[in-house]
């Protein structure tokens, strides 16, 4: 029973709530293997490349709410985990990485799939630990169970990845005659507890408001929480206050959100907008897409600026932050309208809805005339998304596309993306994480840099049904000759837009997918529907399109909406 | 000209030698871009994936014998790095890793592709360095040039991978009108050293020599070196000891060598075969591939071990390590050979080279039964490869069989696989790096498995009509049904063996390579010629198996040798 430390941590796992466990195959990692596949209470899937299988666990655990493990062998293997584990460091995401390693005392002896991987992901987890090489004495045996109790608490409680680093010597299988068990182990809980607010301090901050007329909430990422909605719901009705929201703060079916922010805010515009300015600013989540609504923000300081937040860290990225509050903030809103009083100033909120009304009618005007681009094709698409979708956007262009055109409203959608450090390179695995969590439909729109990067995420054996890709393929990294910068250099088609010329029709072949091609608008209104159907497989949707095509109807675009506020 | 310190690491490199610079496309890298793009003395390539970037940059910085700069933007893209550097560093192997970064009070703000990328590489590099973020003082000019000076001296002189990260702010692309251009900078030079031994010395080792009969070489990984042939050919011819060596030693064409030690040292013959332990072990060289050979050694202790290094690394995976003698082997053999007199036991060396001759025998006649197999399959193809040949050996089994069959001989071919974390992650793109640096033929060995999980290796715009890839496809991790542990696991097929379904004619046709698939010897032996001719494009050999029978024969081939033996 040498390996019984191990089987333990599949135990403990379970007793803390964790139900999946993501596996790449490994022989020093057998006994974990065995430990996590034969546990009654864990369902495992294994996946070959480490990269992928992290963003899956991630993309799993996102859908979860709770950690999901992640199990590898020694060597490299660890190594190809660390993209993801920076994803979820920055997004908040609990991952319980157990990395199966060679004892210490054989690390730099060129003996076989052996690094130095003691603290291996440095700063992107929340917490590192190393379990003995050797467990025969009592106290290490109880070592091992506090560590296993420890991280999970941590990765729940802190919300991010933990790792656990397990030296494992021979042999790595047990007998034939050896049973994998599983006795009761020693849990350590660790009981939720939530921030208050000193009723005098909510008086402060109720008196500090009513110095305010213009006063607004702007969200940044967020996962869909019904609390917060609820909260931040009855709070705009009652104080009258803008409420602006980029696509990931999953706040779309908020009556009223102001989401075209990042048109109208279009730095040629500042002086027609400079009345929006907020002399408050509150707000909450993590990163922004829009960037012309950070420059915005930075350029026109508030006078105070609430950052409303569980976690501690000081996100100070509008460079003017004032008051870091560290509560839950559906709790803040809720509580905080019984200490405000009355509607805010409606002319101010009246200012943000007309800005963002002409947003959209121009969009809508815009978007009559078809032409056909990625701009165009995008939003036919995502306005017919399924009710209920889980939206995943991959980065570059994709999600700055989504986020100008916004979510489709009252259709229960979520909206997900990788913005924790905004990387192409697990976008598929993540949705493909979503989409083995759930029955509800997953549509991943991506572009083909980042389809093409993270091809692996499909390569499997489980069945895909509910996952539906979108690529939008104009043959290389289309932002860059979208931004300015690069446009100007000969480099820009070789070695920044870095023409390639793939197209998704083998990858579906390889891993049966179903596949529709299409580079017109028509042909693109005609499949959308049967695309969206159920089916037995998973779909792939390839939209062909021309990159300088694309860069000129998107420059129409952002010209039509200044010709409508310059009008 | 804010960015002329970045343009000026280009100079520094080129004038330290550098003449190939890998590059992903991003924004913030954009000036390190520019500058090696542009730079008269430096050839770039631009590969989209950074996990396979970095191994082509490692396996061209292996063909070329010194450092290639490796060049992605912020963020995730660093840490998709990492297996390679691992690899590099293990293997020793030099590259200048430049990274772009946000400078740092941006880190931890949730700012678009952040992450905390000092010292990211950890244990994994010789050093790792920071640039300023601000350089307008003469003093950061010279703290840069320093850094740059430093790093690629660390490099070269200490044979391994070093990272300079960049922090870079807005704007990050020259003005149309400002030029990228190369004033003189400047270089601090680093003289070679070379090791001596005093001759007081040289005499105590030769009197150790002499007190033993029973003396062997043994040999691990190591590049292919004209002064170190010569030296060991001398030295064994007038020494006339075993020279016992894998074959990532490249040491396949020294007469007499002895390769077949994993089949004679099977456990099973080792009572047998005790009288072949040596009583002075000399030992040059890193990873050894054959197990059979490790344990034997370890099984059967010499009283002196001498590791022959370059390196002052302990490398005691044989466990009965001595003396530690840090000096280039080449020298070592070449002088010892003035301080040892006569030649050494026959008899010893004619048990070691009966042993080796009778697998040699075994084996020929096993492969007259044309028992079609991977291991069948993998002799015919590795005797025909072309003249000179860079072959490449994925992990697992590929490296395996590689090693039992033996590399041909007097075909000047040189050896390479990735045995410095013994990773399955980036044998594509390291022999892609290979066939991108020269003109010789790269031929690949590879499983399904490795193959399909850097299929981003070939995801750019470059021919490798050189490049030939031979894909051992049994749809799944092979190793795992001949290793003794899983395959008596019910999970055997699902969790360990991984069973996968591609094959690779999907991607041979994504990538534009010529495609030969084939399921026996006939069609094999007849298709070899062809795919070994010359060709506009690479080509790709798929030769199907089945795993249940490879095992079945590879335990046969086994059996053979054994009675063999015991006959």
């Amino acid at each position: 029973m040498i390996l019984q430390h191990i089987y333990d941590i599949a135990s403990v796992c379970a007793a803390h709530g964790i139900k999946s466990a993501i596996i790449s195959p490994g022989s020093r990692s057998a006994a974990l293997t065995l430990a996590f596949v034969r546990h009654p209470e864990i369902e495992t899937k294994i996946i070959p490349d480490e990269r992928s299988a992290a963003f899956i666990a991630m993309g799993m655990a996102q859908q979860q709410g709770k950690p999901v493990a992640l199990i590898c062998t020694s060597g490299s293997a660890a190594y190809n985990y660390a993209p993801a584990i920076a994803e979820a460091f920055y997004q908040e995401i609990p991952l319980l990485i157990l990395t199966a390693d060679r004892p210490p005392e054989w690390t730099n002896q060129y003996d076989g799939q052996t690094i130095q991987q003691s603290n291996i992901y440095g700063k992107h987890v929340l917490a590192s630990y190393d379990f003995p090489s050797e467990v025969n004495h009592e106290d290490a045996k109880w070592h091992c169970n506090r560590i296993v109790n420890e991280a999970i608490n941590a990765a729940i409680s802190r919300k991010g990845p933990v790792h656990i680093n397990i030296p494992i010597r021979e042999p790595f299988y047990p007998d034939s005659n050896e049973p994998v068990s599983f006795p009761e182990v020693r849990i350590i809980k660790n009981t939720p507890i939530e921030d208050t607010i000193h009723r005098s301090q909510w008086l402060t901050l109720g008196k500090k408001w009513q110095n305010h007329t213009r006063k607004a909430i702007v969200i940044g990422q967020m996962e869909y929480s019904k609390p917060l909605y609820t909260a931040l719901y009855r709070f705009a009705e009652m104080a009258g206050i803008p409420i602006i929201a980029d696509i990931i703060s999953n706040q779309h079916d908020l009556p009223g959100v102001i989401h075209n922010q990042d048109s109208f805010l279009n730095p040629q515009l500042n002086t027609i907008h400079q009345e929006l300015a907020p002399t408050l600013l509150i707000t909450l989540g993590k990163s922004l897409i829009s960037k012309n609504l950070k420059l915005y923000l930075r350029n026109n300081p508030p006078t105070e600026h609430w950052h409303i937040s569980s976690s501690e860290k000081l996100n100070d990225s509008l460079q003017h932050l004032t008051d870091l509050i560290k509560i839950d903030p559906a709790i803040f809103f809720a509580e905080f309208a019984q200490h405000v009083g009355g509607k805010g100033s409606f002319s101010y909120l009246n200012q943000w809805q007309q800005a963002d009304h002409a947003v959209e009618k121009g969009k809508a005007d815009f978007m009559k005339m078809k032409k056909f681009s990625e701009f165009q094709a995008f939003n036919t698409v995502l306005n017919m998304v399924p009710d209920k979708a889980r939206l995943h956007f991959a980065n570059s262009m994709t999600i700055r596309y989504a986020n100008i055109i916004g979510a489709p409203k009252n259709k229960q959608i979520k909206v997900f993306a990788n913005r924790g450090t905004s990387g192409i390179d697990g976008s598929n695995s993540t949705a493909v994480g979503a989409a083995l969590s759930q029955k509800l439909p997953v549509v991943l729109f991506t572009g083909d840099m980042a389809f093409f990067y993270d091809r692996n995420a499909f390569w499997h054996n489980y069945n895909l049904k509910n996952l539906r890709v979108i690529i939008f393929n104009n043959h290389g990294g289309g932002i860059f000759r979208m931004i300015d910068g690069p446009k100007r250099q000969p480099e820009l088609e070789e070695y920044f837009e870095t023409k390639q010329k793939l197209n998704a029709e083998n990858t579906a072949n390889d891993f049966g997918f179903d596949y529709h091609c299409c580079s017109n608008l028509k042909d693109l209104n005609e499949c959308l529907e049967e695309f969206f159907s159920t089916s037995k497989n998973a779909k792939i949707l390839e939209i062909q399109t021309n990159s300088v095509r694309n860069t000129e109807v998107f420059a129409e675009y952002k010209k039509a909406i200044l010709d409508a506020f310059k009008a």
